[in-house]
């Protein structure tokens, strides 16, 4: 199972850390702005100072599209680096695409082949059948949108259906209907501990990415508290701008692994 | 307002006509293929055949993201053929976007100033906040999926709460509170036409893109007859391989206009 790749890596370095590779060029040090590849460059930099402590990368595509065809092409540079270097470590495309299945199959060859990542990030608005082109994929992860890490978030996701939360409703339907590859996971925000304990309530050992520690807020301590599976992992806990534009990438990853060591 | 470039164009040509530039490489016509730049060559050719229809176009985003760099390259050489050429047609990024806050902002930047879109198809499922920088441009429009054509759209969108359908609360949410700057439509599938009424009778004015005639085999005729305004515009119809593939793009895309005139 694909899966298995990220739980060998979270037992074999003891973490549940991903790093989140999104160098908006206006935030990068001077000293790559001017190189040819400037996103590739400081992506190659922040996985080797990372590395050590990451399960998983997940570079947001909104970071490179902003670029355009430059930008595609250092991601394609950071996939191929990694997947050179790092075969090891899961790598998930933050891409939140949707559509239709003939559109959705475009995307699936685009991003899980071509590009060459593990897992992409879904939105589950359209259904079951919209994703199927990814949900068919044995050898890849779907993670599909649940409870989301920002403020507005519950907008919609907390609408009531029969007495459930829509987001309530997505989780459980991933994790009954659409996971009959073991390759779905889900989204919960760190912002959201309780949603995220009910969460886990409802879908067994399911994986969760949770984004939104770091910079939005969300807190370590608890995300790890109502979060692991029985095994002690189904946790994939995503920081981004707090690690990678810090003065020190590699000791910011090691401080937050080591505080996910604390409460595992 | 960003809605009369559109309704302006509509007017002048008498028609409601979109033409969906999705040249997926493995169908374009052998002529193509080898060229340096075989999206771009293929939808100047589709431009040339059918303006005089057309009163917008809509690349898909999935049609140019299969080919990475090379396609971002053809979509923006698109773009400023089009931008030259043809400024007073109505453009559609159909790239059904979602994601928080600072990455939206992002793909704003990249999708509505880089490429140079009037409008982005967007998902609802993180709310108002999520989207606001795309809400936020006066200047852009922002089509938010409410019933989408795919047949399994209900899975979700038909969940009922309080007495409303998700997409009715959608339709609602996005017509009265996500509308402050007259810069926002919705997506109802042509394949849905009862919907498209009940939407129609919530939304007043807005106006509505409707893909799914076709090959997915929605009929103008119910979309003309129960999606109109009250200024007998507010209609989006689009189609693309019907028309981008046929032996006769231009005799395709008249064919389509008349069939449209004709239920006005």
């Amino acid at each position: 199972m694909i899966i298995d790749k990220y739980n060998k890596r979270a037992k074999k370095i003891n973490s549940l850390l991903c790093v989140g590779l999104d160098p908006d060029f206006e935030k990068l040090p001077e000293r790559f702005k001017a190189l040819p590849h400037p996103q590739f460059e400081f992506n190659k930099y922040i996985i080797e100072e990372t590395h050590e402590y990451a399960v998983a990368y997940k570079p947001n595509m909104g970071s490179y599209e902003v670029r355009g065809k430059d930008g595609w092409e250092d991601l394609q540079m950071t996939m191929d680096y990694l997947y050179k270097n790092y075969p090891d470590i899961f790598t998930i495309c933050d891409a939140k695409r949707g559509d239709i299945g003939y559109t959705s199959e475009l995307y699936a060859k685009a991003i899980l082949d071509n590009l060459g990542f593990d897992a992409i990030t879904l939105h589950p608005y359209l259904g079951e059948d919209a994703i199927q082109p990814f949900l068919g994929r044995k050898d890849k992860v779907s993670i599909i949108l649940c409870r989301t890490s920002n403020p507005g978030s519950g907008e919609l996701q907390d609408l009531e259906s029969n007495g459930k939360k829509i987001w309530q409703i997505v989780a459980e339907k991933v994790s009954k209907d659409w996971n009959k590859n073991n390759n779905c996971m889900l989204v919960v925000g760190a912002t959201y501990p309780e949603e995220l304990g009910e969460v886990r309530n409802i879908v067994g050992d399911l994986t969760i990415l949770v984004p939104g520690v770091g910079t939005q807020g969300g807190s370590v301590e608890e995300v790890m508290k109502v979060g692991l599976n029985s095994e002690g992992l189904g946790l994939i806990i995503s920081s981004s701008k707090a690690i990678i534009f810090s003065e020190n990438p590699k000791e910011e990853a090691r401080k937050l692994c080591e505080e996910i060591s604390k409460y595992k």
